[in-house]
């Protein structure tokens, strides 16, 4: 599974660099880049942590839960949940006051984010005491921590049980 | 006794979150928060790696050397650096043509690049082989993988020399 998705994405890697070379040295000189933002468009008002180490550690010193997004840019799923995301007041206004965010395009070397595959779009929550909340899920019994754009009202809940801290005292 | 300790502890962050809710919201009227980018500053118009594992990946992939860049907001040197490194148009055209890269504000588990200690500003290259290039220093020899903004052309000519690969063949 693992195997089949990296060689799908050395793939889809391979093709949009040499894609990629004629469009970039094009589009250089048509027009000046858009400087990538840490958000990718989840929250740009939002604070993002850039790695999952980094993420750790502020979950850790700041006493919050850290909640991690996987997602594609090139996946209809992920963007149609992303604009929701990021155009639903209630979830902005909790992730920002209550959790450490982070966002991934790339998979870490941390199975446990995992618990039932690598796919995208993909939720996990991470308990201030480093253990990852597996038993918070979504509505999908195949894909268990995914989320469409009509599961928000799940996803506020589920952020309102991430904040429910696994022990009280580190 | 969970039960109880759980409730005080709700209470207590329910209570803090809501005392801080005062000076945050007073915050974010204040002001929008400008999008945190992936370049920080190191260049905008460059395409950046967002972790350690997917730049690895990148640079296998489009075999391309990758230029780890470790700096922190609150450090002066960082700060100089950052500013001659992204003024520096050969530096940049350099970077944008032929490097993955990688600017961090946290470290890595990987102790390889570290060889000489955790500190900043500290730029590292990595082979496409997967090789971290403790080869490839700067001009100190307390922190050799330090530079200073006076020190771009060295810089420019250990870009060239991480260019000229390990192994030719992966």
């Amino acid at each position: 599974m693992t195997r089949q998705l990296l060689t799908i994405f050395l793939v889809l890697v391979t093709l949009s660099s040499t894609m990629g070379k004629t469009e970039k040295q094009a589009a250089v000189k048509k027009e000046k880049r858009v400087p990538q933002t840490l958000s990718r468009g989840w929250g740009d008002q939002l604070i993002w942590a850039q790695t999952y180490e980094e993420a750790l550690f502020w979950a850790r010193s700041q006493n919050k839960p850290l909640m991690v997004i996987f997602h594609l840019d090139d996946c209809p799923h992920s963007q149609s949940l992303k604009k929701a995301f990021a155009e639903d007041k209630e979830i902005q206004k909790l992730a920002d006051e209550d959790f450490i965010l982070l966002n991934l395009v790339y998979e870490t070397t941390d199975k446990h984010l995992s618990p039932d595959g690598q796919y995208v779009p993909r939720i996990l929550f991470v308990d201030p005491s480093m253990t990852v909340r597996a038993d918070i899920t979504g509505r999908y019994s195949n894909r268990m921590y995914a989320y469409e754009p009509s599961d928000l009202k799940l996803m506020l809940s589920n952020m309102q049980r991430a904040k429910k801290f696994l022990k009280t005292e580190l």
